[in-house]
C-alpha cells in the first residue's frame, strides 16, 4: 500500500538493463563501433521516449531522477532569464502541493534574487487556472503545477491553464512564461502527452513505474530557453553532462512502455480497489476527511485510480503507520519525499484549502503487487490498530 | 585499450546491485520495517566507502557521478563563500588539465560573477604547487586539482599542494581555501586517502572502477561548509535530492572493495605492459611525444600505470583511431568526455606547457580486459594503420 514511494523494477525492465552493464558498457562518445552502436542504442531510447509522450527525440534530456528533472525546469529557466536584460528580478509560479524537488528548488530561486508565487488549491488540492492567470506578472518566466500529486493523487487541469497561459502570451506577444509539469506519479494511470497537455516542460521518473531508480527524463519543448544545472562533457546537448548509463535508460524505456502499455487494464483494476478501500475507511472512521476528490464525493473522478489519502482528527499517524506495518501493512504518513524535513510529511495536506491544517494523514497508494483481498486485509488491519 | 572512457561492471558489482531491484526495492524513506532496512543498508555502503579512503561515514555524499560530484564541489562552495558577507567575488583556482567536469563548471562560476584562475602546468602536465600558493588571493574559496589525470595518466602533487595550502591558511587565520581533488582515474591504482592527501573534497566515480554508471560519491570534509546545487527530500544531508538507488550503491561499493583489493597486483601487471607499449611505440615512432613522465623518461614515474598518452606530429588521429578500431584495437583521441565539445577532445595535451600545442595524440588506456599479448596486438595494428 505504498508504491507511491518506491515501485520494484519490472523483469521486462531487469532484462533491459542486463545488456549495458557488462557487455555493450562502452561510452557512447567513443569513436569506435562499439561505442557508436552504444550511441545509436541511446538515440533509439530517445526516440521511444519521444514517442510515449508525443514528443519528437530532440526534446527528451535523460537525467538521473525525476527530482534532478525539476530543478533543470525550475533552476534552469530561472537562469536562462536571469541572463535576459529586459526581465529583472524573474517570477516563478508554483502551486502550494509541489513536489520538495520543485518546492526547494523554488526556495533557491527566491534566495538567487527571483519572486517565488505560490498558488493556493481548493479542498480537494486542486489549482485554479484563473488564480494562475491572476498571478501572472510580466516578469513570470515559469509556472509549474504537477499533473497529479504524489500525496493525495489529485490531477490538476494543466491543460486548462496552458490554454490560458497560451492566450495571455498572445496578448503580451511574449514567450513566457513556460508551462512545467511533474507527471511522474501520473505517467501509470493517466495519458501523458506533451503536446495535448500543451506544456513546455515535463518531467518523468524512472522510479515510480516499476523501472530503476538513478533515471528520470525532462522533455524541454523545442525552441525553449533552458541554463544547465550541471556541467561537463557536453552530453545530453550540453544540458546533462556525465556518462549516460544506457543500463538505467533501456530499463527506464522498457518501464514507460510497459506502464502505457498497461495503463488501462491497472487503472480500472485499482479503480475498483479505491472504491471498496475508500467505503471501508470511512465506515470505520465516518469523520475521517478524504484529501482528493474521489467516486464516491459529489465531484467528478479527479483523482489517481491508486492513490487514498485519508486525514483523522485525533490520530497519530505515526503510530498507526508503525502498527499497520506490524499487521503486514506498508503505508505512508503523507509522502516519503518529505519526511527527512521537518514538518514536510503532510506539506500537500496542510495546504489543502480547509480549516483543519495539518490533520495527521495517511497514504495508501497501491500498484501492481496490490491484489485482489489486500484493501480488506488492509481494512482489518486499520480496525485493529485504531482499536475500532 | 579504452579503460579510462568506460568499464564493464565486474560480477561482483552486478551481485551486490540485483538484491535492490525488484525485492529490496523499498524507499529509504519509508517508516515501515522494509523501509529502515533499506535505509540501514544504505548507512552500511556509506560506512563501507568511507573505509575506503580513511574517512568516516558522515563525510560521504553518495551522488549520481562523477561529473556530478564535481559540479557540487565547485559550484556548492563557490555559492556557500557567495553568501559569505567578508567575500567578494570568490575566487576558484583550478589546473588547466582538469576534467571537464571542472573545467565548465568554473565557467559557470565565471559567468556567476565569481574568479576563476587556470593553473599552467608543465610539459608533463604536472601543477606546480609554488604556482598554487602564488596564485592564492584572500577571496580564493576552493583549489581543485585532479589526482591523476584521465587523458595522460599524470599523477598531481595533491599533498604537498595541500601542505603548502595549510601552512597558508595558518597565517592568515582563514579556513579557506578548500582543496578538492577528482581521483575518479586514480582509484584503481593509487592509494586514495582523503587524510593523507589532506584535501577537504574528493570525488569518486563508479564507472571507472567496474561499478555500474550513475553512482559516483564526493567526500565532504567535515566542518566543510557547502551549498547544494539540486533541492528536494532532504537525502543525503539535504546535498543531493530524490530517491537515492541502493542498487547503484551496492555495485558501487562492491566495485570500490575490489578495487582497492587488486590495486596493487593490478598496477605492476600494467606496469609491465605499459613499458612494453611505451617501448614499442616509441621504436616504431621516434619522433614520438610521450604525454607523461614514465619509466622510460629520466623522470621518476609519476603516472598511471594503465595509460599511455601519445602525440605524433602530422598524425590523423582520428583517421588512426578508426583505423585501430578496423584491427580490433579501441583507442581513444584524447579523452571520450571532452569529444563531444568542440576542440576539447584533446584538452589536457594542448595545455601541456611545451611549444608543440595541439599535436594529434592517441590515448591507450589498458585495465582489467587488457590481456598478456593484447599490447603486442595493439603495436602491430599501429604499424599496419601508420603504414610503418
Amino acid at each position: 500500500m505504498d508504491h507511491a514511494a518506491a515501485t520494484p523494477v519490472s523483469k521486462r525492465a531487469r532484462r533491459a538493463m542486463d545488456k549495458y552493464l557488462s557487455k555493450q558498457f562502452y561510452n557512447p562518445s567513443a569513436i569506435y563501433k562499439e561505442g557508436q552502436d552504444a550511441r545509436r542504442d541511446l538515440e533509439n531510447f530517445r526516440t521511444s521516449a519521444a514517442r510515449m509522450i508525443d514528443a519528437s527525440a530532440k526534446e527528451i534530456i535523460f537525467t538521473g531522477s525525476g527530482t534532478e528533472s525539476d530543478n533543470l525546469a525550475l533552476l534552469g529557466i530561472f537562469e536562462m532569464a536571469r541572463q535576459m536584460e529586459n526581465i529583472k528580478s524573474p517570477r516563478i509560479i508554483i502551486s502550494s502541493i509541489e513536489h520538495p524537488g520543485i518546492k526547494e528548488a523554488a526556495e533557491e530561486v527566491r534566495r538567487r534574487g527571483g519572486e517565488v508565487y505560490l498558488l493556493s488549491v481548493d479542498e480537494y488540492g486542486r489549482v485554479d487556472p484563473n488564480d494562475v492567470a491572476r498571478a501572472l506578472t510580466p516578469n513570470t518566466v515559469l509556472v509549474s503545477v504537477m499533473l497529479a500529486n504524489n500525496e493525495t493523487g489529485v490531477i490538476e487541469p494543466i491543460s486548462r491553464i496552458t490554454r490560458l497561459i497560451r492566450e495571455e502570451k498572445k496578448k503580451r506577444g511574449s514567450e513566457f512564461p513556460y508551462v512545467h509539469t511533474d507527471a511522474s506519479q501520473a505517467f501509470n494511470y493517466l495519458k501523458v502527452s506533451a503536446a495535448s497537455l500543451g506544456v513546455d516542460l515535463l518531467t518523468l521518473d524512472s522510479s515510480k513505474i516499476y523501472g530503476p531508480k538513478g533515471a528520470g527524463l525532462l522533455y524541454i519543448r523545442t525552441g525553449t530557453k533552458i541554463h544547465p544545472i550541471m556541467f561537463g562533457g557536453g552530453q545530453e546537448k550540453g544540458l546533462r553532462p556525465g556518462t549516460p548509463s544506457l543500463s538505467l535508460i533501456a530499463g527506464f524505456i522498457a518501464a514507460l512502455s510497459d506502464a502505457k502499455k498497461d495503463r488501462e487494464s491497472e487503472s480500472s483494476r485499482l479503480k475498483k480497489y479505491k472504491k471498496d478501500l475508500i467505503d471501508g475507511l470511512v465506515s470505520l472512521l465516518p469523520d475521517s476527511i478524504l484529501n482528493a476528490p474521489s467516486a464516491t464525493a459529489k465531484d467528478k473522478e479527479e483523482s489517481l485510480p491508486n492513490i487514498v489519502s485519508i486525514s483523522v482528527p485525533g490520530m497519530m499517524a505515526e503510530l498507526a503507520a508503525i502498527r499497520l506495518d506490524k499487521e503486514g501493512i506498508m503505508v505512508s504518513t503523507g509522502s516519503s519525499c518529505g519526511i527527512l524535513k521537518d514538518n514536510a510529511g503532510t506539506g500537500t495536506v496542510a495546504a489543502l484549502g480547509r480549516p483543519e491544517m495539518k490533520e495527521p494523514t495517511l497514504r495508501f497508494s497501491m500498484g501492481r503487487l496490490t491484489k485482489r483481498g489486500d484493501v480488506q486485509k488492509t481494512l482489518q488491519a486499520f480496525k485493529k490498530v485504531m482499536q475500532l
